[in-house]
């Protein structure tokens, strides 16, 4: 057991945040949190305490929808739609991770840029290549962050240069899913399965892929309802299916498995009941939605309907891999529906986002994203003493580093238990 | 005579960037700028020339609009719309001025904070309290930062503790023009004619203000058309006014001296008609306008009328005092209202949005803003080695450093051919 003292802040529910001043965190030698306190309980003195001082201490970030290999791409290339940006600029870049060492070169700073991010957990897309991806495994492995990894499956509606078989992504799905079993046995790197999306999945692979989550027990991630071409495309694709996400769930991978489905901008009516019944997690990508201009996704209009939400930067449509930037963004994008609806739709409190950025995150992982006992001891020390120049509450001094702190602000990172050092880059 | 060499980059116009790599700046001895050259003239090659090898050098930032009181509430109290906002965070925060050792502790941090980001130019609201105004200007002065600073003009409609009298700001407005004629003689450091805005001010009080204006021949700021409420409420009050800018007009702050107007989120035709005709700048604040859900500016629909917009961070409104994320929001905002027209309004481009935060700014001091020969020698010299990581062109190392640099970035910074040190604070 060990014990912190510290400024400790998380949020169990959204609607308010935990706030305990000069409070104590017990961790016990698994790594999981025993429990925290105001003051602390006389069966705990003799263990040993780190006292931070006035720091603040919160749950580590959950980006749970990344591009590993847009990570060149970040914060350029932003002035197209969907369809032509990924055709421009995007599958291009993807390509070049046919070759091991360069994608070694930008994997290496991704994984860098997440740690230096506070981002302790993580759901990402790789590219359609094995070798890289399983690269990208063995850097998550050396690095302590705790992740969900996919091989892309695409074989359809794209360059030839950039598609593989039905075989080819079945095979690597189960193949990773092996290397990791043995790797990182305690699940901290685990494989995710990936279709892009489904104008680039014939139904072939789709069913396959569904078949492996289900033979396997992975969890399923892909896009939705993004784009309105996009989605008129996927209509003219599929005309049978009631709506987008009816595509993946005819082939288990709507909610069969735990899924993350990212964006649903545009989603109807019928794909929310669709969403809702099936327990499938929407990963809001406000900065992603407001660079590639999908429109402003009305999450609001979701969290009162009672489906789960959680929060992705989506890099490169997203030009940032800071969830502070994030949860940031998911307040403004939530304000312009509050305009919209001349204040009849609340707009996100400070506490709703950084739920999404951490406890709903955290979720799709187990026990993640907060400080209640048992849960994994995911955590960040933040010193924000630049910012903190006059009287603050803990709860503005937190608003405050949401909206103007950065990674020079967060001093200590842990994951499941384990404090991580700087990843090599 | 001194010889700068660096990746020199500048809009001298908004459609594209001028970019000269490892081109050549000559600056004056009086701080203007000689020329820039691909290859250095043989005539220049007698003077002492610096190399700053791969590092970037573009002009510094213009804010043209920032309330240097509201400096503690930055990134905090974003949860009301504007007339509630200002009667429950800003006008009590603003009253604190009154105390010229607070004021000196909160306008050092202030000033500190534009020398830090870059802001080589700034146009600003101080409080109504003139002891804590000249403080600023004083702290100014000592900065080296080029600026206009506005002793604010309130009388109605407004907390008894923060109003002053007509006589009050007139006897202010000329009291700081004669000290700062003698204390900054240059123009370096100068003062504007700031009314709040019109339900703040009667029409004695906007009268007067517009006269002063006149006679010491200043410029105008203030605000016009942020939000829906207050326009409707300005339209109350001034009944007989044509729309809201018509009351500045009737008082002579409206073009009849260089004016400066923030916001025009919802100006009207016949307002924007108003604008243009009396040569009014506009000053687009995105971040201000998405936070306090004021709405989003149709800045390409002002700029293809020929109408002069600039940029600013309108903090505390706007949650950050960069004007790097300025550019950025300001672009994201085009985006909203391209999605709308389904593509039919074209998004700012980069070099337009740094083109807002540069050129257009500077217009307002003079030849300030781009390296033309003959302008004021302001620059800041970015080393962006960390996201230049790869072989990107310097147009996209600008990009990416628009989306993910920060002040840690800027390595040294220039006012007027003056390189200026770190303010203390």
């Amino acid at each position: 057991m060990k014990i912190y003292r510290a400024n400790l802040i998380d949020t169990p529910t959204k609607d308010a945040f935990r706030v305990l001043e000069h409070g104590y965190l017990a961790v016990e030698d698994n790594g999981t949190i025993h429990g925290i306190y105001a003051s602390l309980p006389d069966e705990l003195r003799m263990f040993p305490l780190e006292d931070l001082g006035d720091q603040m201490m919160i749950p580590g970030f959950c980006d749970m929808h990344v591009h590993a290999p847009q990570y060149r791409n970040m914060g350029l290339a932003l002035d197209l739609e969907l369809l032509p940006w990924l055709n421009t600029y995007t599958f291009p870049e993807e390509a070049k991770f046919s070759d091991p060492a360069y994608a070694e070169r930008i994997y290496r700073r991704f994984v860098h840029e997440l740690w230096m991010q506070g981002t302790m957990r993580s759901v990402v897309f790789a590219t359609v290549h094995y070798p890289a991806t399983r690269l990208l495994a063995d850097l998550f492995i050396e690095s302590g962050l705790s992740t969900m990894i996919g091989q892309v499956g695409m074989n359809r509606n794209c360059p030839e240069y950039l598609s593989n078989t039905t075989e080819q992504v079945v095979k690597g799905i189960a193949d990773l899913h092996n290397y990791l079993q043995q790797q990182s046995p305690d699940g901290r790197v685990r494989t995710i399965v990936t279709p892009r999306f489904v104008p680039t999945c014939s139904n072939d692979m789709l069913q396959a892929m569904g078949q492996v989550a289900k033979e396997l027990n992975l969890g399923v991630q892909s896009h939705l309802s993004e784009n309105k071409a996009e989605i008129a495309w996927v209509k003219e694709l599929e005309p049978t299916s009631t709506c987008y996400g009816d595509v993946y769930r005819q082939f288990g991978l709507f909610g069969q498995q735990p899924t993350l489905m990212a964006h649903c901008v545009h989603s109807s009516e019928d794909e929310l009941d669709l969403i809702q019944r099936n327990h499938v997690t929407i990963v809001h990508c406000p900065m992603s939605n407001m660079n590639i201009a999908s429109g402003m996704a009305p999450i609001r209009t979701y969290l009162d309907r009672g489906i789960e939400v959680a929060l992705g930067t989506d890099v490169a449509a997203g030009h940032n891999m800071s969830m502070l930037r994030a949860i940031q963004y998911a307040i403004q994008v939530s304000k312009y529906h509050y305009g919209e609806s001349a204040g009849q739709t609340r707009f996100l409190s400070q506490s709703e986002a950084f739920y999404l950025a951490t406890t709903a995150g955290g979720k799709y992982f187990g026990q993640v994203g907060c400080f209640n006992p048992g849960y994994e001891f995911d955590a960040l020390v933040i010193d924000d003493h630049y910012l903190n120049f006059d009287h603050y509450t803990l709860e503005e001094r937190l608003e405050r580093y949401f909206y103007l702190g950065d990674d020079r602000d967060i001093k200590r990172r842990f994951c499941r238990g384990k404090e991580l050092c700087e990843p090599q880059y």
